[in-house]
Protein backbone atom coordinates (compact mmCIF):
# COMPACT_ATOMS: atom_id res chain seq x y z
CA UNK A 1 0.00 0.00 0.00
CA UNK A 2 1.89 3.41 -1.39
CA UNK A 3 1.63 6.28 1.21
CA UNK A 4 2.41 9.74 0.06
CA UNK A 5 4.40 12.05 1.93
CA UNK A 6 3.99 15.88 1.01
CA UNK A 7 6.40 18.01 1.73
CA UNK A 8 8.55 14.44 2.20
CA UNK A 9 12.13 16.74 0.79
CA UNK A 10 12.53 18.49 4.48
CA UNK A 11 13.91 16.65 6.99
CA UNK A 12 10.94 15.01 8.84
CA UNK A 13 8.51 14.24 5.69
CA UNK A 14 12.42 12.60 4.36
CA UNK A 15 12.90 10.87 7.75
CA UNK A 16 9.37 9.13 7.72
CA UNK A 17 10.07 8.63 4.10
CA UNK A 18 12.95 6.14 5.23
CA UNK A 19 11.34 4.42 8.26
CA UNK A 20 8.56 3.79 5.97
CA UNK A 21 10.15 2.36 3.25
CA UNK A 22 12.42 0.27 5.36
CA UNK A 23 9.35 -1.05 6.91
CA UNK A 24 8.05 -2.29 3.27
CA UNK A 25 5.81 0.36 3.02
CA UNK A 26 6.20 2.17 -1.08
CA UNK A 27 6.44 5.97 -0.35
CA UNK A 28 5.26 8.42 -3.06
CA UNK A 29 7.27 11.64 -1.96
CA UNK A 30 5.94 14.81 -3.19
CA UNK A 31 7.13 18.40 -3.37
CA UNK A 32 6.30 21.34 -4.78
CA UNK A 33 8.70 20.71 -7.86
CA UNK A 34 9.12 16.81 -8.87
CA UNK A 35 12.74 17.81 -10.43
CA UNK A 36 13.26 18.23 -6.56
CA UNK A 37 11.56 14.95 -4.71
CA UNK A 38 12.65 12.75 -7.58
CA UNK A 39 16.27 14.34 -6.82
CA UNK A 40 15.55 13.23 -2.57
CA UNK A 41 13.75 10.30 -3.10
CA UNK A 42 17.33 9.01 -5.02
CA UNK A 43 19.29 10.31 -1.96
CA UNK A 44 16.86 8.62 0.58
CA UNK A 45 16.54 5.35 -1.57
CA UNK A 46 20.48 5.33 -1.45
CA UNK A 47 20.31 4.85 2.45
CA UNK A 48 18.09 2.03 2.37
CA UNK A 49 18.71 -1.20 2.99
CA UNK A 50 18.03 -4.11 0.68
CA UNK A 51 14.47 -5.42 0.79
CA UNK A 52 12.76 -1.93 1.74
CA UNK A 53 9.98 -0.51 -0.38
CA UNK A 54 10.88 2.09 -2.87
CA UNK A 55 10.87 6.20 -2.73
CA UNK A 56 9.67 7.52 -5.62
CA UNK A 57 9.27 11.28 -6.48
CA UNK A 58 6.69 13.89 -7.59
CA UNK A 59 5.03 17.05 -7.31
CA UNK A 60 2.15 17.13 -4.25
CA UNK A 61 -0.60 16.76 -6.42
CA UNK A 62 1.20 13.10 -8.46
CA UNK A 63 2.28 11.74 -5.10
CA UNK A 64 -1.62 12.06 -4.19
CA UNK A 65 -2.68 10.42 -6.68
CA UNK A 66 -0.05 7.63 -5.94
CA UNK A 67 -0.84 6.96 -3.08
CA UNK A 68 -3.70 4.12 -2.27
CA UNK A 69 -5.22 5.87 0.76
CA UNK A 70 -3.23 7.51 3.15
CA UNK A 71 -1.37 10.89 2.72
CA UNK A 72 1.09 12.29 4.87
CA UNK A 73 1.39 16.12 5.53
CA UNK A 74 4.76 17.06 6.38
CA UNK A 75 5.26 20.49 5.56
CA UNK A 76 6.56 23.60 7.64
CA UNK A 77 3.16 25.18 8.79
CA UNK A 78 4.01 28.50 6.81
CA UNK A 79 3.15 26.22 3.73
CA UNK A 80 0.21 23.98 5.97
CA UNK A 81 -2.82 25.66 4.61
CA UNK A 82 -1.71 26.42 0.63
CA UNK A 83 -0.26 22.71 0.16
CA UNK A 84 -4.21 21.37 1.59
CA UNK A 85 -6.26 23.35 -1.56
CA UNK A 86 -3.57 22.72 -3.98
CA UNK A 87 -4.22 18.85 -3.55
CA UNK A 88 -7.80 19.15 -2.21
CA UNK A 89 -9.73 17.87 -5.37
CA UNK A 90 -7.79 15.17 -4.95
CA UNK A 91 -8.03 13.69 -1.29
CA UNK A 92 -11.35 12.62 -1.57
CA UNK A 93 -11.47 8.99 -0.72
CA UNK A 94 -7.83 9.39 1.15
CA UNK A 95 -7.28 9.87 4.53
CA UNK A 96 -4.67 13.03 5.41
CA UNK A 97 -2.45 12.76 8.07
CA UNK A 98 -1.64 16.34 9.66
CA UNK A 99 1.80 16.26 11.18
CA UNK A 100 2.25 19.78 11.12
CA UNK A 101 3.17 22.02 14.40
CA UNK A 102 1.99 25.42 13.99
CA UNK A 103 5.58 26.69 15.20
CA UNK A 104 5.81 30.50 16.41
CA UNK A 105 7.01 32.77 13.68
CA UNK A 106 10.90 32.45 14.57
CA UNK A 107 10.33 30.90 17.84
CA UNK A 108 10.48 26.87 18.02
CA UNK A 109 10.01 26.77 21.58
CA UNK A 110 6.30 28.28 21.16
CA UNK A 111 3.48 27.45 19.49
CA UNK A 112 0.97 29.96 17.32
CA UNK A 113 -2.05 28.12 17.22
CA UNK A 114 -4.86 29.00 14.20
CA UNK A 115 -7.82 30.16 14.99
CA UNK A 116 -9.44 26.51 14.92
CA UNK A 117 -7.34 25.67 17.34
CA UNK A 118 -4.71 23.53 16.21
CA UNK A 119 -3.14 22.45 12.67
CA UNK A 120 -5.39 18.98 12.10
CA UNK A 121 -8.75 20.75 13.15
CA UNK A 122 -7.52 23.97 10.41
CA UNK A 123 -7.22 20.79 8.39
CA UNK A 124 -10.07 19.43 8.55
CA UNK A 125 -11.95 22.85 8.40
CA UNK A 126 -10.39 23.52 5.30
CA UNK A 127 -11.33 19.82 3.97
CA UNK A 128 -14.30 18.98 4.93
CA UNK A 129 -16.21 16.21 6.74
CA UNK A 130 -15.44 14.51 3.51
CA UNK A 131 -12.12 13.77 3.91
CA UNK A 132 -10.77 12.26 7.46
CA UNK A 133 -8.10 14.19 9.24
CA UNK A 134 -5.79 12.32 11.23
CA UNK A 135 -3.44 14.22 13.57
CA UNK A 136 -0.10 12.36 14.75
CA UNK A 137 3.58 12.04 14.59
CA UNK A 138 4.22 15.68 15.85
CA UNK A 139 6.53 14.80 18.32
CA UNK A 140 8.93 12.84 16.85
CA UNK A 141 12.18 14.53 16.47
CA UNK A 142 13.43 14.75 12.21
CA UNK A 143 17.25 13.71 14.21
CA UNK A 144 15.80 10.38 15.19
CA UNK A 145 13.82 9.16 12.31
CA UNK A 146 17.05 9.72 9.75
CA UNK A 147 19.53 7.82 12.02
CA UNK A 148 18.05 4.12 11.11
CA UNK A 149 20.49 2.35 12.95
CA UNK A 150 18.36 3.90 16.28
CA UNK A 151 15.11 3.04 17.31
CA UNK A 152 11.96 5.50 17.87
CA UNK A 153 12.54 6.76 21.42
CA UNK A 154 8.95 7.77 21.69
CA UNK A 155 4.84 6.85 21.53
CA UNK A 156 2.88 9.02 18.53
CA UNK A 157 -0.27 10.16 19.70
CA UNK A 158 -2.80 10.09 17.68
CA UNK A 159 -6.17 11.85 17.42
CA UNK A 160 -8.89 12.88 15.21
CA UNK A 161 -12.95 12.70 14.75
CA UNK A 162 -13.55 9.45 12.45
CA UNK A 163 -12.06 6.26 14.31
CA UNK A 164 -11.84 4.09 11.39
CA UNK A 165 -9.41 6.20 9.79
CA UNK A 166 -7.14 6.90 13.18
CA UNK A 167 -7.42 2.62 13.33
CA UNK A 168 -6.21 2.64 10.05
CA UNK A 169 -3.45 5.33 10.72
CA UNK A 170 -2.39 3.48 13.92
CA UNK A 171 -2.04 -0.04 11.76
CA UNK A 172 0.24 2.06 9.59
CA UNK A 173 2.31 3.80 12.57
CA UNK A 174 3.21 0.95 14.27
CA UNK A 175 4.61 -0.42 11.45
CA UNK A 176 7.49 1.73 12.59
CA UNK A 177 7.95 -0.29 15.76
CA UNK A 178 6.74 2.34 18.07
CA UNK A 179 3.48 2.48 20.11
CA UNK A 180 0.64 4.94 18.50
CA UNK A 181 -2.00 4.99 21.27
CA UNK A 182 -5.51 6.65 20.09
CA UNK A 183 -5.76 10.02 21.79
CA UNK A 184 -9.34 10.87 21.33
CA UNK A 185 -10.88 13.32 19.27
CA UNK A 186 -9.14 15.98 16.77
CA UNK A 187 -9.42 19.15 19.65
CA UNK A 188 -6.97 17.23 21.44
CA UNK A 189 -4.00 17.67 18.74
CA UNK A 190 -4.44 21.53 20.45
CA UNK A 191 -2.36 19.59 23.45
CA UNK A 192 -0.52 16.98 21.21
CA UNK A 193 1.19 19.53 19.03
CA UNK A 194 1.73 22.00 21.69
CA UNK A 195 3.80 19.40 23.34
CA UNK A 196 6.28 19.88 20.55
CA UNK A 197 7.83 23.30 21.55
CA UNK A 198 7.71 21.86 24.67
CA UNK A 199 10.61 19.27 23.78
CA UNK A 200 12.27 21.43 22.14
CA UNK A 201 12.57 24.09 24.71
CA UNK A 202 13.71 21.23 26.93
CA UNK A 203 16.07 19.46 24.55
CA UNK A 204 17.74 23.02 24.11
CA UNK A 205 18.60 23.38 27.56
CA UNK A 206 21.74 22.94 29.61
CA UNK A 207 19.74 21.75 32.57
CA UNK A 208 18.91 18.53 31.47
CA UNK A 209 22.31 16.48 29.73
CA UNK A 210 20.27 14.76 26.50
CA UNK A 211 18.98 16.20 23.28
CA UNK A 212 16.03 14.23 20.85
CA UNK A 213 13.94 13.37 23.94
CA UNK A 214 10.05 12.70 23.02
CA UNK A 215 7.63 11.58 25.13
CA UNK A 216 5.84 7.68 26.21
CA UNK A 217 2.78 6.81 27.91
CA UNK A 218 4.09 5.26 31.18
CA UNK A 219 2.00 2.56 33.26
CA UNK A 220 2.42 2.13 36.45
CA UNK A 221 5.68 0.06 36.79
CA UNK A 222 4.00 -4.07 37.16
CA UNK A 223 1.82 -3.24 34.37
CA UNK A 224 3.24 -3.94 30.27
CA UNK A 225 3.96 -1.22 27.88
CA UNK A 226 5.65 -0.66 24.78
CA UNK A 227 8.14 1.33 25.88
CA UNK A 228 9.21 -0.63 29.13
CA UNK A 229 9.55 -3.29 27.37
CA UNK A 230 12.18 -1.74 24.96
CA UNK A 231 14.11 0.03 28.00
CA UNK A 232 13.58 -3.61 30.13
CA UNK A 233 15.30 -5.46 26.73
CA UNK A 234 18.15 -3.30 26.68
CA UNK A 235 19.29 -3.25 30.34
CA UNK A 236 19.63 -7.32 29.55
CA UNK B 1 10.06 23.79 55.71
CA UNK B 2 6.43 23.51 55.94
CA UNK B 3 4.18 23.10 52.93
CA UNK B 4 0.43 23.83 52.32
CA UNK B 5 -1.96 21.82 50.15
CA UNK B 6 -5.50 23.38 50.01
CA UNK B 7 -7.80 21.40 49.31
CA UNK B 8 -6.01 18.35 50.47
CA UNK B 9 -8.71 16.79 51.96
CA UNK B 10 -9.07 15.25 47.95
CA UNK B 11 -7.72 12.29 46.63
CA UNK B 12 -4.89 14.18 45.01
CA UNK B 13 -4.38 16.48 47.52
CA UNK B 14 -4.12 13.74 50.56
CA UNK B 15 -1.55 11.51 48.20
CA UNK B 16 0.54 14.17 47.99
CA UNK B 17 0.47 14.79 51.25
CA UNK B 18 1.40 11.42 51.93
CA UNK B 19 3.93 11.87 49.64
CA UNK B 20 5.60 14.94 50.99
CA UNK B 21 4.97 13.69 54.35
CA UNK B 22 6.79 10.67 53.58
CA UNK B 23 9.77 12.23 51.98
CA UNK B 24 10.46 14.42 55.33
CA UNK B 25 8.61 17.55 54.30
CA UNK B 26 5.96 18.30 56.82
CA UNK B 27 2.68 19.38 55.35
CA UNK B 28 -0.29 21.59 56.48
CA UNK B 29 -3.57 20.50 55.23
CA UNK B 30 -5.82 22.74 54.46
CA UNK B 31 -9.97 22.53 53.94
CA UNK B 32 -12.92 24.32 53.87
CA UNK B 33 -13.68 23.04 57.57
CA UNK B 34 -10.99 22.83 59.99
CA UNK B 35 -12.65 19.56 61.52
CA UNK B 36 -12.59 18.08 58.47
CA UNK B 37 -8.68 18.92 57.15
CA UNK B 38 -7.53 17.47 61.58
CA UNK B 39 -9.74 14.17 60.13
CA UNK B 40 -8.37 13.83 57.22
CA UNK B 41 -4.66 14.66 58.67
CA UNK B 42 -5.43 12.67 61.27
CA UNK B 43 -6.25 9.02 58.70
CA UNK B 44 -3.21 9.97 56.28
CA UNK B 45 -0.47 10.18 59.41
CA UNK B 46 -1.69 6.59 60.88
CA UNK B 47 -0.66 5.51 56.97
CA UNK B 48 3.16 6.73 57.13
CA UNK B 49 5.79 4.88 58.32
CA UNK B 50 8.06 5.68 61.22
CA UNK B 51 10.17 8.66 60.61
CA UNK B 52 7.98 10.97 57.97
CA UNK B 53 7.03 14.28 58.61
CA UNK B 54 3.97 15.49 60.23
CA UNK B 55 0.28 16.58 57.90
CA UNK B 56 -1.48 18.53 60.50
CA UNK B 57 -4.89 19.74 59.57
CA UNK B 58 -6.04 23.26 59.12
CA UNK B 59 -8.34 25.42 57.58
CA UNK B 60 -7.57 27.03 54.38
CA UNK B 61 -6.57 29.90 55.56
CA UNK B 62 -4.53 29.14 58.37
CA UNK B 63 -3.03 26.48 56.14
CA UNK B 64 -1.48 29.17 54.20
CA UNK B 65 -0.05 30.58 57.20
CA UNK B 66 1.45 27.97 58.72
CA UNK B 67 3.27 27.12 55.28
CA UNK B 68 6.67 28.77 54.77
CA UNK B 69 6.78 29.43 51.11
CA UNK B 70 4.85 26.93 49.15
CA UNK B 71 1.17 26.48 48.79
CA UNK B 72 -0.39 24.02 46.31
CA UNK B 73 -3.51 24.29 45.00
CA UNK B 74 -5.20 21.12 44.65
CA UNK B 75 -8.90 21.53 44.77
CA UNK B 76 -11.35 20.70 41.67
CA UNK B 77 -11.54 23.54 39.64
CA UNK B 78 -15.19 24.46 40.53
CA UNK B 79 -13.36 25.78 43.39
CA UNK B 80 -10.58 27.02 41.69
CA UNK B 81 -11.00 30.67 42.05
CA UNK B 82 -13.14 30.88 45.21
CA UNK B 83 -10.38 29.33 47.14
CA UNK B 84 -7.40 31.79 46.07
CA UNK B 85 -10.10 34.46 46.62
CA UNK B 86 -10.36 33.42 50.15
CA UNK B 87 -6.66 33.46 50.64
CA UNK B 88 -5.05 35.71 48.14
CA UNK B 89 -4.02 38.69 50.45
CA UNK B 90 -2.11 36.00 52.46
CA UNK B 91 -0.12 35.10 49.61
CA UNK B 92 2.58 37.87 49.25
CA UNK B 93 5.75 36.10 49.71
CA UNK B 94 4.79 32.91 48.62
CA UNK B 95 4.77 30.90 45.98
CA UNK B 96 1.61 29.05 44.26
CA UNK B 97 1.51 25.79 43.02
CA UNK B 98 -1.30 25.33 41.29
CA UNK B 99 -2.23 21.58 40.04
CA UNK B 100 -5.40 22.00 39.11
CA UNK B 101 -7.01 20.75 35.63
CA UNK B 102 -10.22 22.80 34.37
CA UNK B 103 -11.98 19.19 33.37
CA UNK B 104 -15.23 19.79 31.62
CA UNK B 105 -18.19 19.54 33.09
CA UNK B 106 -19.29 16.35 33.96
CA UNK B 107 -16.78 14.76 31.12
CA UNK B 108 -13.14 13.96 32.88
CA UNK B 109 -11.79 12.85 29.39
CA UNK B 110 -11.71 16.69 28.33
CA UNK B 111 -10.78 20.11 29.25
CA UNK B 112 -12.72 23.47 29.47
CA UNK B 113 -10.36 26.13 29.74
CA UNK B 114 -11.06 29.19 31.36
CA UNK B 115 -10.68 32.17 29.40
CA UNK B 116 -7.05 32.92 30.30
CA UNK B 117 -6.19 29.96 28.60
CA UNK B 118 -5.31 27.67 31.61
CA UNK B 119 -5.70 27.37 35.31
CA UNK B 120 -2.12 28.82 35.98
CA UNK B 121 -3.03 31.18 33.78
CA UNK B 122 -6.15 32.42 35.31
CA UNK B 123 -4.38 31.83 38.88
CA UNK B 124 -1.49 33.98 37.77
CA UNK B 125 -3.63 36.52 36.52
CA UNK B 126 -6.17 36.42 40.00
CA UNK B 127 -3.35 36.64 42.15
CA UNK B 128 -0.76 39.69 40.35
CA UNK B 129 2.31 39.87 39.44
CA UNK B 130 3.07 39.88 43.43
CA UNK B 131 2.70 36.41 44.16
CA UNK B 132 4.55 33.72 41.23
CA UNK B 133 2.20 30.75 40.49
CA UNK B 134 3.79 27.63 39.02
CA UNK B 135 1.91 24.89 37.71
CA UNK B 136 2.81 21.34 38.39
CA UNK B 137 1.97 17.62 39.39
CA UNK B 138 -1.19 17.83 36.47
CA UNK B 139 -0.44 14.26 35.16
CA UNK B 140 -0.27 12.11 38.27
CA UNK B 141 -3.04 10.06 39.09
CA UNK B 142 -4.12 10.16 42.56
CA UNK B 143 -4.07 6.21 42.71
CA UNK B 144 -0.68 6.20 42.11
CA UNK B 145 0.17 9.21 45.04
CA UNK B 146 -1.62 7.27 47.24
CA UNK B 147 0.27 3.63 46.70
CA UNK B 148 3.47 4.34 49.06
CA UNK B 149 4.65 1.15 48.01
CA UNK B 150 4.76 2.15 44.60
CA UNK B 151 7.12 4.33 42.82
CA UNK B 152 5.23 7.32 40.74
CA UNK B 153 5.67 6.23 36.80
CA UNK B 154 5.38 9.67 35.45
CA UNK B 155 7.82 12.88 35.05
CA UNK B 156 6.61 15.55 36.27
CA UNK B 157 5.99 19.20 33.86
CA UNK B 158 6.57 22.38 35.75
CA UNK B 159 5.68 25.73 34.08
CA UNK B 160 5.33 29.06 35.27
CA UNK B 161 6.84 32.73 34.59
CA UNK B 162 8.83 32.86 37.37
CA UNK B 163 12.53 31.14 37.19
CA UNK B 164 13.48 31.51 40.64
CA UNK B 165 10.11 29.86 42.00
CA UNK B 166 10.10 27.40 39.29
CA UNK B 167 13.30 26.38 40.37
CA UNK B 168 12.35 25.85 44.05
CA UNK B 169 8.98 24.15 42.85
CA UNK B 170 11.28 22.03 40.76
CA UNK B 171 13.50 20.76 44.17
CA UNK B 172 10.72 20.19 46.00
CA UNK B 173 8.92 17.65 43.45
CA UNK B 174 12.29 16.29 43.29
CA UNK B 175 12.23 15.26 46.85
CA UNK B 176 9.22 12.53 45.54
CA UNK B 177 11.67 10.67 43.71
CA UNK B 178 10.55 11.99 40.38
CA UNK B 179 12.05 14.07 37.72
CA UNK B 180 10.41 17.37 37.47
CA UNK B 181 11.39 19.52 34.46
CA UNK B 182 11.29 23.23 33.93
CA UNK B 183 8.95 23.20 30.84
CA UNK B 184 8.73 26.91 30.35
CA UNK B 185 6.27 29.65 30.82
CA UNK B 186 2.94 29.81 31.66
CA UNK B 187 1.21 29.61 28.48
CA UNK B 188 2.52 25.87 28.43
CA UNK B 189 0.17 24.87 31.14
CA UNK B 190 -2.63 25.07 28.40
CA UNK B 191 -0.77 22.11 26.77
CA UNK B 192 -0.03 20.55 30.18
CA UNK B 193 -3.11 20.80 31.80
CA UNK B 194 -4.90 19.20 28.58
CA UNK B 195 -2.90 16.21 28.92
CA UNK B 196 -4.60 14.77 32.16
CA UNK B 197 -7.96 14.16 30.00
CA UNK B 198 -5.53 12.59 27.23
CA UNK B 199 -4.40 10.30 29.76
CA UNK B 200 -7.93 9.77 31.46
CA UNK B 201 -9.07 9.02 28.20
CA UNK B 202 -6.71 6.33 27.32
CA UNK B 203 -6.39 4.87 31.10
CA UNK B 204 -10.20 4.09 30.80
CA UNK B 205 -9.86 2.56 27.53
CA UNK B 206 -10.58 -1.20 26.75
CA UNK B 207 -7.69 -0.76 23.77
CA UNK B 208 -4.68 -0.66 26.27
CA UNK B 209 -3.46 -3.20 28.66
CA UNK B 210 -2.93 -0.86 31.87
CA UNK B 211 -4.57 2.61 33.75
CA UNK B 212 -2.79 5.24 35.75
CA UNK B 213 -0.58 5.65 32.88
CA UNK B 214 1.23 8.54 33.06
CA UNK B 215 3.93 10.94 30.92
CA UNK B 216 7.78 10.32 30.90
CA UNK B 217 10.39 12.44 28.80
CA UNK B 218 12.59 9.89 26.92
CA UNK B 219 15.83 10.53 25.37
CA UNK B 220 16.86 8.53 22.66
CA UNK B 221 17.91 5.36 24.40
CA UNK B 222 21.77 5.87 24.69
CA UNK B 223 21.51 8.88 26.76
CA UNK B 224 20.22 8.48 30.16
CA UNK B 225 17.28 9.95 31.78
CA UNK B 226 15.36 9.33 35.49
CA UNK B 227 12.54 6.66 33.88
CA UNK B 228 14.97 5.25 31.94
CA UNK B 229 17.35 4.61 34.98
CA UNK B 230 14.34 2.98 36.84
CA UNK B 231 13.31 1.01 33.90
CA UNK B 232 16.45 -0.58 33.66
CA UNK B 233 16.58 -1.27 37.69
CA UNK B 234 13.47 -2.91 37.65
CA UNK B 235 14.47 -5.39 34.67
CA UNK B 236 17.74 -6.27 36.89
Amino acid sequence: MTIAILGGTGPQGGGLALRFARAGVPVALGSREAGRAEEVAARLSAQLPAGSAPIRGYDNRAAVEAADEIVILAVPYSAHDATLVAVRDLLAGRILVDIVVPLADGDPKAVAMPAEGSATEAAQALLGGDVPVVGALHNVAAATLNKLDRPINCDVLVCGDDLGAKTKVIELIRRLDVEAYNCGPAVNARCIEALTPILIRLNMSKAVPFTHAGIRIWPPSHLPAGGQREAAAAAQ
